[in-house]
């Protein structure tokens, strides 16, 4: 299935933006990032749990905001863009 | 339907911010900004269309991203949420 991945966190603390590479690093394992807070991953059930609890693990839950959502298996006709297409660097902090 | 939209904009530009703030304002005559640069928004077929053509008026293409991700109708348990729910006041340009 393809889940989509979105994500906030503040970036002015320099703890921030070490929390956003940690979380960008790990879903570019699965998936694409497509902006500079949203990924495009391909999951199996078991791997969706998997990849939650991790997340939620790195994340401040006082502070940053992760929402998951199931575009299930047929999204194809579902995804729409307009616009630029950046190919980004995961290593960066991508403060656009 | 619910439609998510989200949007990459350099804001180190005062053009970029004020564009961010038009589609954030445009964005919330129809639904809910549940993060920075993501809106759950709810349209029927024709709004969806209208909605596409006027933040594609907004964006530069040249620098700004806009993605759409029809989650369709029943959307309740696909949508899962972890930390903060912020309220956003759209008004503000959310440089998080």
């Amino acid at each position: 299935m393809l889940v989509l991945i979105t994500y906030d966190v503040n970036t002015q603390t320099a703890a921030g933006r070490k929390r956003l590479r940690k979380v960008a690093k790990e879903c570019v394992n699965y998936g694409q990032r497509v902006q500079n807070s949203v990924f495009e991953c391909q999951f199996d059930t078991v791997k969706f749990r998997q990849v939650k609890a991790i997340l939620e693990n790195m994340i401040d839950k006082e502070k940053d905001s992760l929402r998951f959502y199931n575009i299930g298996e047929k999204y194809k006709n579902k995804v729409e863009h307009i616009g630029i297409k950046p190919s980004f660097d995961v290593k960066d902090t991508l403060i656009l």
